[in-house]
């Protein structure tokens, strides 16, 4: 599953760069600190079950995978990021089971398995999403056993914690909330509406794991801030492209159920400016975001640069 | 309400200290705090205002007070412990959000009102509660402005996140809910069950609030760990009380569905040992939290030895 989904890429990666055996280390990297940060003890060991279930469910670990390039792009230790790595993903499959949750999108399919609570039962599935997150705090907090200093390691709590609070991840799933079945006139607005979702609900924690990456790595304030916009653009191409993925393609194809925007009433880009015009955008935040990498070295940013395409031309 | 509340402890606070006035000044100090935290702003302010709804709805402040106590005792400034006693009270108030939703005790009725999802829906009271966990985090984090070392704080933060997670609050809701129904046949086994669930789902986090007000005032490790023991004999007592009451009080003087542990067939201590015994067990365990502090200057330790005496008499 890890090498099928990574090698549709490679021939869109348009870099001198083995960008498919670069992916296959890092996301086996991060699964083995993963498992490590989980392991199956008690107590609460059917909690844990349920931690590894999402955890470990064969995700691309793309915000993992930004956390330690952007890390060692700045001149650090990849080691030095892996709990700050192994803490956003956490995050990220804390907000999937949210996500699937009965009061939420009521979903049955995740990454082509039934969904945490629809194994677990509900009740599981709620403690297991405060598990992840106490366990992404507590990993992050420790990293000073790494030797990044203590500043480095609270500026890089209070970044995540951001991302997941009422400015960020909490902010895009209530605006999506309160936008399904939405009718506004204006395309302007729809948009305006949209794109608030969009850079709360995904572009956040993308933005959150490539900062955190740089602040453990030692990056200066101006590297972390170029780090920083360049996340942005491709927080919020990952998710134009998510959209345009809902509507384009099967749920075999997708591993999770196609078409639920649409039965929800979401407002999805493929909704505001069209499936074309969709794909022209996301193009256009991927130009932008590489130039926020020109003043790196650029011997040194080609896994940014190619994790970029990824994300753009991604099938699933 | 929050005057009757403490009055009814004035006659048996057996200290000569202003226990009244002094929990008072401390809750009017811990909701000015509070309040300042979550401002009615944009964005999400339904979000915003669901967790001022749960946070700032009378309770009585047991552990954000433990915590400024704490602080005091090992000679800190109050006011360097505020941002982590406003945190304690954050995950506290996220805690009973989750306890109360349809998926756990399913309850209506929290301190004598609506509980939150009876408000403001389940979608929405499920984000405060990562809003609330996230602030906590951040609130926790950002305590360096206050003069407190990036190690202390640090320490903090893993002490507050080791509370929430499969050490803390997560095992204690989990085994809740695994011994609901439980016919254990040797008292011994049905006890240590009990014990497990309180002192994770109960004593956790008052312990948490005791030793990081320790730490941010700057104790030594023998203090803070003195403190700690301290803090799980409160705990533990905090829980076995609440059991009592649920049995012996009714619904309207409880602020909550009373004898609702006996409906769900909780385990809980009077079930196993009765309530006479359990009154007893109560005050064995508050003369021991008292022992845990012979080694504090007996002037400055008076706040700590009447919130012990506070939470055995406490009528709800």
């Amino acid at each position: 599953m890890l090498t099928s989904s990574v090698r549709r890429l490679t021939s869109t990666a348009s870099h001198n760069f083995e960008f498919m055996s670069y992916m296959v280390n890092k996301i086996n990297s991060v699964n083995k600190a993963l498992d490590k940060a989980t392991p199956l003890c008690k107590p609460v060991v059917k909690i844990r079950e349920a931690m590894r279930y999402t955890l470990l469910s064969g995700g691309k670990h793309v915000r993992p995978v930004l956390c330690l390039a952007a890390c060692v792009l700045v001149g650090g230790q990849e080691s030095t990021a892996m709990p700050a790595a192994c803490a956003v993903e956490m995050i990220h499959a804390s907000s999937l089971i949210q996500d699937d949750l009965p009061c939420m999108d009521d979903d049955s399919l995740r990454r082509g398995k039934p969904t945490n609570h629809k194994v677990f039962g509900e009740d599981i599935a709620v403690l297991t999403r405060d598990a992840l997150i106490a366990l992404a705090v507590e990993k992050m907090a420790t990293s000073t056993s790494l030797g990044v200093s203590p500043e480095r390691v609270l500026r890089a709590v209070v970044e995540m914690a951001k991302a997941v609070g009422t400015e960020g991840l909490v902010a895009g799933q209530a605006a999506d909330l309160s936008g399904e079945g939405m009718s506004l006139e204006e395309d302007g607005a729809r948009l305006e509406h949209l794109e608030f979702i969009h850079i709360h609900k995904t572009a956040a924690l993308l933005e959150a794991a490539t900062v955190t990456g740089a602040i453990m790595g030692g990056g200066s304030d101006g590297e972390i801030e170029r780090l920083r916009k360049y996340a942005r653009c491709v927080g919020l191409m990952f998710q134009v492209v998510d959209d345009v993925l809902d509507v384009t393609k099967s749920s075999d194809e997708l591993g999770k159920t196609a078409g639920k925007d649409l039965i929800a009433s979401k407002l999805t880009y493929p909704k505001v400016m069209g499936v074309e015009k969709s794909r022209e955008y996301a193009d256009e935040l991927n130009r932008e975001a590489r130039e926020h990498l020109h003043a790196f070295d650029s011997a040194k940013v080609a896994p940014l640069l190619s994790l970029a395409d990824y994300i753009v031309n991604r099938q699933n």
